[in-house]
């Protein structure tokens, strides 16, 4: 590489701004060897402390993004290629109907995700549920479920930012992660691989996400649109509300089958709305809709006609599952034991601690503690009750999936979910207006 | 180990303080491998952007001591082991006269050295360019030196340390060299591991020092205090000046020889009592004088008595050289062109400047620009001239020994050395009294 990497680490330990070429050069020592794993985690510690400035994010992001392979879709039928990224929530299954919505509604949604780590649930994980459902479809099958369906959900391939993935592993055992730029280089250099005309990010702010305050919730939302941007990919971010889980359930299997109520217009209101308005700022960025109330119209329409049904159908056979799920849910894995909750006291539901539930999901084996561990699919939570509800002694406030049948269980339930005296309001899902 | 590397880091990231244990463990995971090189280094560059504390950087000076071998000397005649450490300067060949006088005044001088690297030269270079010297002797036979003529100067063995020599390696790569708590800790791990009774820091400060500045200086110097004093071993610490080269001689060979001229009583002035100094502070220090001036006279007393010299050579010959240098210089490596430069202009002599001189030596092959390379013994630099000298022009300020003639290294020499109208006054050596 054309510069040392101890005088790289020692610009940015002294707070001073990598030139584009040198953060090139910095990636590509890395990915070349001349740049060791010991030197990168002292540049990531250097930039944890000093920060980077948008244009070393952007260029950082570009580095890692061309570290692999970037597609070249050629059978685009002239539909714009829109898809949405969530910075990881509980019982955020969003993705998959709004992926079909976004389908019916003419986009086309190449979508390259994750698997869950930690107390947040991973769209692959959901998926691989569906009975058949492959996630490791080749680039080549992925573009042509694209082309046909609209839509296609697969797991990242090897050749997509492999410098992102050696980077991370590294955060991850470093203190290094929760850091915004590095955080995103990693989210933008995967998913702007998929060669994409726009992207919607949802970011997830609360006790159950990684940003837990508005403030660094809204600056990373802010980095993010103004990297993708510059990148030459517009995007539009949402600040979305995590305290509570998302929807009714968590667990993957539970989240499949909330996925298909939803498209069937039967899911829970406040999830079902915030995946239309969410469809709707794809289709505003995609040009399709020009005004919000439009968007909004097309995307329920969608919905209604059962379009977007058909379209997760249809996109659940191209991936080799079985699409008879979509009628009879019963398909879906099921534990032995559905264990109720009962509410021990009337009152009103002061809070849903979805950081809680989330553990003991991981806990019942709906998640992953380590990247090596497999996930039991047919495990969860359904809970029954939001802030805000009046319920009576007695009530079902959740159930629990599981495999072994344990009282503590249904104790950490209660646990989270608090009840009182006090008459109290839900706020709203979204938290301010579209950041662009 | 019992902490995770990861929360270790974190702390530290965070600007926490570590438990001692911590600090412990940490070290061990780094021998043990459950803490790889590259979580070593995202700590590293915290510590370097946070700081330790006084606690902290104790406990790491021990933890990194106990990585390896600590001595445990028998035959001490009751005699007190003092040994001395110089930051590293241009020209500093101090060790070699001062293991000597200290000897010759009844003390045990185990040293245990270091080659130079860059700029500044090592005391083992140097010694080695004495035909026969080995500075390898394993453990017993450096006692045994000790015992039988009071001082011995070898190279560190692998076992001094371990920890030390690895994590060097990485700050070296890193960007984190230039921290005053891990050079405190590199410092201090190696030299306690001789098991001394005192020691004495000269700490360099100037242009031709790592410590540019007196404030750095001085809180390098009261941290080596400070941390040597807490784990057992009494200290003090000199700031001495480190503009000019000290002494007329760099390069292996000549520097030797000057180190004889300064026991012959034949030597520099101000190098001669810049020695007596340092080694009055290790019969202080060493309880052998308890006041100042005696212990200056006692020093002066073993050089102009000749006990010095004929302890040197006896060091020499215990080391397999060839103690007849003690009398003939010449039978020291020597090159074949030793070029004068003359003077081209009258004047007095503004500064002479170290770095620049030593990186010319350097250049002729007396250091290392890698640890792999290999020292021309017989190369460097005569300096005749020190600040505020009167010259004229044609005078002989400097004289190279090189194996090439080059016009460019005399021109380099001239530069080194500004000559203006101006009468000025050299500043002292010493800087401030003595650090306890």
């Amino acid at each position: 590489m054309t510069f040392s990497p101890a005088t790289l680490i020692a610009k940015k330990r002294d707070g001073g701004e990598h030139h584009p070429t040198e953060i090139h050069a910095l990636i590509e020592g890395f990915q070349d060897g001349s740049l060791a794993d010991y030197q990168m985690t002292a540049w990531l510690m250097a930039v944890y402390l000093n920060g980077l400035s948008d244009g070393e994010m952007t260029a950082l992001t570009k580095a890692m993004l061309h570290s692999g392979r970037v597609l070249n879709p050629r059978r685009r039928n002239g539909a714009p290629r829109i898809d949405k990224h969530s910075t990881g929530g509980v019982g955020d299954k969003i993705s998959l109907p709004l992926a079909a919505i976004a389908a019916a509604c003419g986009l086309h949604v190449p979508m390259i995700s994750g698997r869950g780590l930690g107390h947040t649930g991973g769209t692959l994980d959901k998926l691989e549920s569906i009975p058949g459902y492959d996630t490791q479809l080749s680039i080549q099958a992925f573009e042509r479920t694209v082309a046909k369906c609209g839509a296609s959900i697969i797991g990242q391939t090897t050749d997509i930012a492999p410098a992102d993935k050696r980077i991370y592993a590294l955060r991850d055992v470093t203190g290094t992660v929760a850091c915004r730029p590095l955080i995103v280089a990693s989210i933008l250099s995967k998913k702007l691989a998929a060669a994409l005309d726009g992207l919607v990010l949802d970011v997830k702010v609360g006790r159950g996400a990684f940003m837990k305050d508005r403030a660094s919730a809204s600056a990373l939302a802010k980095s993010l649109v103004q990297v993708s941007t510059k990148l030459g990919t517009p995007a539009v971010a949402r600040l979305t509300r995590m305290e509570e889980p998302l929807g009714r359930t968590i667990g993957n299997a539970l989240e499949v089958r909330e996925s298909i109520e939803i498209l069937r217009g039967e899911g829970p209101m406040d999830t079902t709305e915030l995946t239309l308005t969410l469809a709707s700022e794809m289709l505003l960025l995609a040009k399709v809709c020009h005004s919000r109330s439009h968007a909004m119209r097309v995307a329920r329409a969608a919905l209604t006609s059962g379009a977007a049904l058909e379209r997760f159908a249809q996109m659940v056979e191209l991936h080799g599952g079985n699409a008879r799920v979509v009628e009879r849910t019963a398909l879906l894995p099921k534990t032995r034991f559905q264990v109720p909750v009962h509410a021990p006291q009337k009152g009103f539901v002061q809070h849903v601690d979805a950081l809680a539930l989330a553990l003991l999901a991981l806990e019942l084996g709906a998640g992953r503690k380590r990247a090596e561990d497999k996930v039991d699919h047919a495990v969860g939570l359904e809970i029954f009750v939001q802030v805000g509800d009046r319920i009576e002694k007695g009530d079902l406030v959740a159930k629990i999936h599981t495999r072994k049948h344990d009282p503590h269980h249904s104790r950490a339930v209660l646990q989270a979910i608090g009840v009182g005296a006090q008459r109290v309001e839900r706020p709203p899902l979204l938290v301010g207006r579209a950041i662009r």
